[in-house]
């Protein structure tokens, strides 16, 4: 953050005739991760929260996050600056109502936003106007270059299917639609579609770039040349043409007479205006990428089953190490998140983790999406509850996972292995579920979460989320939770299954593995049936579950779990390790 | 029907200078239940059920229903005249956009309507012109007169708040929204609000009719004089303005600058088109009155359990009745149906059947809305499965219950015992499901299919309705389905459970009672907990479980709900009666 950086922006502002601005913290891709060059609420407000929003007036300006940065807020943001508000108790479109002047213009990046997000604001009646130019842009003099990590080639090894044919799906897609084209603007379904990966934004091997598909299946990407070295413009083959990022809007403006698939919730709404002005019909609908992309194909299926054995032989690894490190109380979060990361380095393919790791300790487990700093950073001691979500990509799948560990030596308190054992419960639910095609994540929900509601204990976030095949750790369009989309759940879909449960100040319980949506093989059936294959392979902490609490169906699944990660897992071990893993997977019983 | 209906309005048609019209199932007030004199598309196609439309052109006509009624349709019309077709597999806009002249001009009764279902015509291109009269009205000469049965009070001891209470309450809903009056199409609304009933359709106690209330809680009601005798008007008392229906049009123009705030789902279009027409502001928003009236005060939650318990004794001595009568085979579903209906009339306060009671044998129970008639009638034979679902009406509360019964001498197959058993778990699932507050149908509905859905088995309906205090047994907003809209349960709610299983020509599974929804006293809880609290009484029948399938958990349920049944009914029973209930609520045990 730059001391001159508000003032310097009020200045641009007054320049381009704005009575405001609105600062999403957001790139062109609106996307989870976004490039240094894209920080801009971050280079003018100082907070670098993962989820944010400034908006700025003359004479007032306020910045906005969730529940979860509330407090990274206050100790990152000048409060003779900025009111620091909560994005969904005080959200910025009334803010503004309140205190922009009346009829005042509020300039926003179409880039930034998408047409949902935009509806929200000229719905409480502001005058919303685009900018030719980000403001910040202008007066931001030391903005990072935007990456240009080279991208790779995806292999069919990996991929399963070849461009070509997931380019004729998407056609075949939108000509059933009579849809002549699709903006597609999210790097993941540029990198499904295209069998690439690319290095520009941490955590996700995105290209970041945008493609236009035609209903022939014919493809324009539109990137830095850079990022496409010869091997992979051989790659793509001659129907993928490629142009630099600047030539976007003169190819958007000969879509003239065409209709236009983009998707209104995840796309700017800058690609409906440039279209609309080009005379181009906009048909609004979801990318045509999304589900097929969420649907993993035999290939991925099977990588994913490879991907999370390699992975898990490091997580047994580091769960046995922490047995041995963590009832001496001389690690810490940090030293235990970098002891897993050493681990899964030395399994094959690893290509870095797939989400900065959450290591939490006692009350720090409780933040649910905490992330540990040399400032936050605590032992881990003796007795105690710890949390560690971390997980990782290979070539041939991203993995996800959660566990809980009672650190030692001492036996867990009775109420806390009761809560373990109801979120268990819970995991246990989903786990076991079957269900009819047609069902959707806001549905089997509940299933994880009632034995906790039994007793009056709930968990404030999602039962689960989509997981990427060597792609986003959080992909659309499913979830399993009560604000879920209405879509589907299908076969070869990737889910997590997470429930948790959380008592501020005490401890945190979560308790993650992933999920492949399978047909089920039901004879009675009269209609297809899905159920879950468990892909994560690593012991719960058998020390805080209560066997007492549990039905014997529940004992058993615990049971055969631990007989599976045993025996895949296992053999892949040393020998201290393998001791400590078989004493881990030792079968629970209720007497 | 009139085999010169459909020339005679085809001829009307052409009079109008329109080239097609819509000829909803529906009357002003878009219910259920609709009185003879808008039986309109039952005149014009012969069609009696009870969701259908006709669309009519000038040389083709079709006739739509949904899965319910496809053999009755087929049965009911002819098809030289009308194309029979399936309301969402052909949906009527489409089948008008592919048969219509292009450009056609195609008529809609804007009474008979909603905004959102208009929406649907509108939105497949069509051009949609509303009447000023009914076609139809013009030309069905023996059209019944409307119906004016008197309005009664219903009184605080079973209403539990005052009307002026009500208003004052609705009232101010409407101030906070900033809205000047409410219009209120539903009669249901009308008669929880004033706190009168009627008798103008069969099976619900309404008074058809309009109201306006103000945000003053002024209301006005358009209705027949002649059906508010001297004693309902004075009941109603000063603040509330009587006048006749025809008067209605006038009032709605006198809103000029007025905010009225009009259901877009649930009310004809014809109010916003009226009140825009008036230079009045339409604010599309649900009833004020639904979700007040879906909450039942202590007085209406008292009053429910105790018409529970007196249509219990009927139901009670029903069952037994059954129980000696059905392995005789000497009854019929019409004669069980009637016996039971003999038994209610017996039971204080009695006002009626809620709907019209579904007693199906055998291969009929499978029919979901299977309707006894006399061609459909048949003997309730030995060592066959019974379902019968009724309901009624008392000025205390309405009851609806569905029972699955063996009629015996023999013992039930496995496969049967163990398919009721999975709809018990369900039933078991729901009863004593514990949730926050927050939590609507959609998230509850899968509890109720888990265990059928484990083996692959289904119900293609939802799990549960709202129902009325002595008012619509199918009452909103609130459902336990996947389609439930997105309202939170809450307290003082009554809702339906029935999980059920159908085997097309076998059999039909269904195990129904209502719950009171009610706050749950949980210490840990941090925030508000709902439970549910049973409101039916009346065994289900043990020879159809299957104890070794249930977990204990579950036994004890069903031991319970037996032994509170035999507690509550047992002392209302004349002795064989009662010897036979105790018999039917002994405990079950897995042993």
């Amino acid at each position: 953050m730059s001391v001159s950086a508000l003032p310097a922006l009020r200045q641009e502002l007054v320049r381009q005739g704005l009575d405001g601005f609105i600062v999403p913290r957001a790139d062109e891709h609106l996307g989870e991760y976004v490039p240094a060059a894209a920080e801009r609420l971050a280079w003018l407000t100082g907070f670098t929260g993962s989820a944010g929003l400034a908006v700025v007036l003359a004479s007032a300006a306020a910045v906005f996050t969730d529940g979860r940065y509330v407090l990274q807020l206050a100790e990152q943001t000048d409060p003779a600056l900025w009111q620091r508000l909560h994005l969904t108790e005080q959200p910025p479109p009334a803010w503004l109502a309140a205190h922009a002047p009346k009829g005042g213009r509020i300039g926003y990046d179409p880039l930034l936003i998408s047409q949902e997000g935009l509806g929200r604001y000229t719905d409480a009646g502001l005058t919303m106007v685009a900018v030719e130019r980000n403001p910040i842009d202008a007066v931001w003099a030391d903005r990072p270059a935007a990456p240009i990590a080279p991208a790779v080639p995806h292999p069919l090894a990996y991929a399963g299917r070849t461009s070509e044919e997931k380019r004729g799906d998407v056609a075949k897609l939108l000509r059933e639609a009579k849809q002549d084209a699709a903006v597609l603007t999210d790097p993941a379904s540029i990198a499904w579609l295209l069998n690439i990966r690319g290095g520009d934004v941490p955590f996700t091997p995105f290209a970041l770039g945008f493609a236009l598909v035609h209903a022939d299946g014919a493809t324009d990407v539109f990137m830095h040349p850079a990022k496409l070295p010869p091997a992979t413009r051989a790659w793509l083959g001659n129907a993928v043409s490629v142009a630099d990022r600047a030539t976007l809007a003169p190819a958007l403006a000969k879509l003239v007479g065409k209709t236009v698939r983009v998707d209104a919730a995840g796309s700017p709404v800058w690609f409906a205006q440039q279209l609309e002005k080009a005379g181009a019909v906009v048909a609004s609908a979801s990318d045509p990428c999304l589900l097929p992309k969420a649907r993993k194909n035999p290939t991925e299926q099977q990588g994913a089953r490879q991907a999370h054995l390699r992975d898990a032989v490091a997580v047994c690894r580091f769960l046995h190490w922490l047995s041995v490190e963590a009832p001496s109380g001389r690690q810490t979060e940090i030293s235990a998140a970098a002891a897993l990361l050493g681990f899964r380095h030395e399994a094959e393919g690893f290509r870095g983790e797939s989400f900065p790791a959450i290591s939490g300790a006692g009350e720090h487990g409780a933040i649910i999406h905490y992330r540990v700093t040399p400032e936050s950073n605590r032992p881990i001691r003796p007795n105690e509850v710890y949390l560690i979500d971390s997980g990782a990509q290979y070539p041939d799948g991203t993995t996800d996972i959660t566990r809980t560990v009672w650190t030692g030596p001492g036996d867990a308190p009775d109420e806390l292995r009761d809560r373990v054992t109801r979120v268990m419960q819970g995991h246990i639910a989903i786990a076991t579920a079957v269900f009819p095609k047609g069902v959707g994540g806001a549905h089997l929900d509940a299933f994880a979460r009632r034995a906790l509601w039994q007793v009056g204990l709930d968990y404030d976030h999602g039962t689960g989320h989509g997981v990427g095949s060597y792609l986003s750790v959080h992909e659309g369009p499913v979830s399993l939770s009560r604000l879920a989309r209405p879509v589907a759940i299908d076969a070869g879909m990737i889910l997590s299954n997470e429930p948790g449960f959380y008592l501020p100040e005490q401890y945190g319980i979560r308790l993650e593995n992933l999920l492949l949506v399978q047909p089920a093989d039901l004879p009675a059936a009269g209609k297809p049936f899905l159920a879950f294959e468990t892909l994560t392979l690593a012991p719960f902490d058998r020390r805080l579950l209560h066997p007492a609490l549990m039905t014997e169906q529940e004992l058993d699944w615990v049971n055969a779990y631990h007989a599976r990660v045993l025996r895949t897992v296992g053999p892949a071990l040393g020998e201290a390790e393998r001791t400590w893993l078989t004493a881990a997977c030792a079968p629970l019983s209720s007497g």
